[in-house]
């Protein structure tokens, strides 16, 4: 039977989706992680790839201001440091010396990639889109970085890496290691 | 180690992604259905979710005209109707009827929902994003209906319901039973 969802938690339903690590810079350099829930690839060329923040996000404002930012897919071992990230600010604290990450050059932008995730998307901000109560960031993918055996044929080995997913609320998954193929 | 991904495909390495079947209406009344990866979560308030299409689609043109989709969130049972929407174009087939889905009426837009998903959110075209080689359709959720039992608390039910993942090609996986509650 269906009933009536909740309005205001509208956004539970279309859970779990991939909880991704978001890496951008500060003016000096200083980087800070974000965990984030909603975000899409939008256009396959140029390659854009969309991140919704709020506007009171620490990220928010950095990414404003140096416009890059690394999307980072996170194996499911990690899921301690993504649900910190995902519930701490950087704006008074260093999540990357809290959480132990390891951060390593990324190739065509200034922002670091986390080495411990096994792909990272390098992007420009292409443009800014103030969509109700959040801004979608959308940026240019500009390089690619990816652990060497997390793909077979550019698609997800996932009978080996386990991506992290947000139910809502302060519960993860993962996905199943089965696949079926058409 | 790390080695540079395929910017062509940089999409395939966010997958697997929730992919979801979205209904809309030709002007007669007569209702489409598209399978879509990308598309996610954009505002709380009010409550926004967008939906990537390339022009070419079939649905892109329907959105255009009536400006109205319903969000339908699939179980894995219904894998095979999830891959023949997306690899078959309505443009001269009926897909609900070829897919033997269940259209029921909507409660506050004319495009039905499809009885069979869990879950199903209502959306009036709130705004209409070209970007990059794709549009955007910013839909408002109008309204919300949930299968009973899929949701605690507005939490999926992931022990019970077992959403659809896209990994790319031709391929799907579904989402692990476990979860980890913070």
């Amino acid at each position: 039977m269906k009933v009536n969802g909740s309005m205001d938690k509208f956004y539970y339903y279309a859970f779990p989706m991939q909880a991704v690590l978001v890496t951008c810079n500060d003016e000096e350099g200083k980087t800070n992680v974000i965990t984030i829930a909603w975000h899409t690839p939008i256009s396959k060329d140029p390659p854009l790839y969309g991140i919704s923040l709020a506007p009171k996000r620490y990220s928010h404002e950095l990414i404003q201001k140096t416009k890059e930012f690394v999307v980072n897919f996170v194996p499911y071992e990690l899921v301690d440091k993504v649900h910190f990230c995902g519930t701490h600010t950087g704006r008074n604290m260093n999540k990357i010396n809290e959480t132990k990450l390891t951060l390593i050059p990324a190739q065509k932008v200034k922002v670091p990639l986390i080495k411990e995730c096994y792909a990272n998307l390098e992007c420009k901000l292409n443009k800014t889109l103030p969509l109700g109560d959040h801004t979608m960031f959308v940026g240019e993918v500009v390089n690619i970085l990816v652990d060497e055996n997390a793909f077979k044929n550019d698609l997800l080995n996932n009978d080996k890496i386990q991506p992290t997913y947000y139910i809502g609320g302060n519960s993860y998954t993962t996905i199943d290691r089965m696949r079926k193929n058409f």
